[in-house]
């Protein structure tokens, strides 16, 4: 069965779609700045569960990732549109409503104004598309194209808490507040735009992606579409230090490099040394190789293949 | 059980929201121009039964729907964005692709560019997101808003095919081709773009909305947002000729008057004439009053009031 990713290269092929194939869209505003635009589909049981999450922090976590894929591109949101199919009894039990409140308090801290959208009853289950336009400065939005060979590889935050926390919902270890900033970075993510824009503002940035199938996959979309590959420390990544004491360390490792949605950014610049303000955290795993589409990892003194293992939507 | 309409007047004036309530969002592009935006969700059994449509049509009537908020904006079509979740055995049949055929085959006609969308695995049926973009001169976006006392109301084409093709599916009365452009009229809407682009060079619309819930709700939505009252006169409503022979006339009246998704203009005009190129009809119905908020029908000399029974999505 064809992947997600074969039938949007088949459909990009067969129609001539320019526009299709990073985090968001660009496409010109006016004579200072583009727009980029993006949407995301969020379906229960696949996306979430109504057992694990409140209506509140599925309405922040819809919203969360399309502004993380607006913080991919450099780019700042301007406005959002949701559209949500529920079944009758979720409509009866103020299901959107509390939606709603907490797509609100995410989006009062971006100003991100809703401007539109659809609501319906479903036959199945909730079915949300999220979808956000934002503005750049013309020409300035970063794609996942620019990578270039000596490129240094920086990733921001930590990685593997959000995956982490869906283990331990999945796996019911999560009671008497146990790793409960694991479940906050499932259940609640925090896009990356005031980073974003301030990479922006420095002007360093060559390419840039979101963690959201995971840093081996998501890192593979950047030497794809760059014609590029990576090298990459596996003692420098991030790993969150929330995820010690509820994973051995083999496990904490392979959930910062495959877990996803930590919506995290990664970004290559030709840049060695980043400095940022210190609520910022960035830092350097590795660099942009000429090897191309190839990912080594380096652990150990010892090079191996790092196969993008990230989430497949399917 | 409160409505859509009420939930979404209640989350307007929760969060202050000033661009819902039109057909699109009209939101600032650049000196010349505005931007409008829309988003439209189908969900299997709802919208759409997949006995009664192929993948192709509901691929062109997932942006039809769409195209016709713009066209009821007066504004053009450029981009465009679909959101889909299917079952997995829909996936391996390829319904996604055959979906990408019916929807750039219209696409195509009004030059609207695939730029984005998401595709996921869904646990229940189809759901489908269609997000469409486009533009106007500034300023000039046509409002359900703009109705005066005294303007005549007109619409476009005919009324209740779509509803009496939508009535031949539920009772299995189309088989050996009877009905044939009944049933077109409910599965491949054609959006009014092209009239919508004459009339805004005309310059004479005040108000305009497209026929989607039907004409006595669509044409409550208008009276609303204008503050105003209407007068129409049954004898002039453009019935829908095909429905001749399959309805009585009383039906086809009622279908004329409540029944959606017809995709047709309902506007308001000071112009008690206007004139238009042959391939476009338009029927001037009655005239806007000053009696808020009522539509009067005028039917052999007796007036009644006309309840809005159009489509009530729950």
């Amino acid at each position: 069965m064809r992947t997600e990713f074969e039938l949007i290269d088949h459909l990009t092929k067969t129609y001539g779609l320019r526009h299709v194939g990073d985090d968001c869209a660009v496409l010109p505003k006016n004579a200072l700045k583009d727009m980029v635009v993006t949407a995301d589909m969020l379906v229960e049981n696949v996306d979430f569960r109504l057992e694990w999450a409140t209506p509140e922090s599925i309405g922040h976590k819809a919203l969360a990732v399309s502004l993380s894929d607006i913080a991919a591109m450099g780019a700042s949101a301007v406005w959002a549109m949701t559209s949500i199919a529920v079944p009758e009894k979720r409509w009866r039990a103020d299901f959107v409503e509390r939606f709603y409140d907490g797509w609100h308090q995410l989006a009062r801290e971006y100003g991100v104004e809703l401007v539109g959208g659809d609501i319906s009853i479903s036959r199945g289950g909730v079915v949300i598309d999220s979808i956000v336009g934002g503005e750049v400065a013309k020409g300035k939005a970063r794609m996942r194209s620019g990578a270039r060979p000596g490129d240094s590889i920086y990733v921001s935050g930590t990685l593997g808490g959000a995956a982490g926390g869906l283990r331990m919902l999945e796996t019911d270890a999560a009671s008497d507040g146990k790793g409960e900033l694991l479940l906050e970075r499932q259940l609640k993510p925090r896009p990356q735009l005031m980073l974003a824009k301030l990479l922006q503002q420095l002007g360093l940035v060559t390419s840039m992606i979101d963690v959201s199938d995971g840093l081996s996959s998501d890192l593979a979309h950047i030497c794809e579409a760059s014609s590029v590959g990576a090298r990459i420390y596996a003692d420098r990544v991030p790993v969150d230090v929330e995820l010690n004491g509820h994973f051995d360390a083999a496990e904490c490792l392979q959930m910062a490099l495959n877990g996803g949605e930590d919506f995290e950014l990664i970004f290559t610049s030709p840049e060695k040394n980043i400095l940022l303000p210190e609520n910022h955290k960035i830092t350097l795993i590795g660099e942009v190789t000429a090897n191309v589409a190839i990912i080594e990892v380096i652990s150990d003194g010892e090079t191996s293949v790092l196969e993008p293992k990230g989430y497949r939507h399917f």
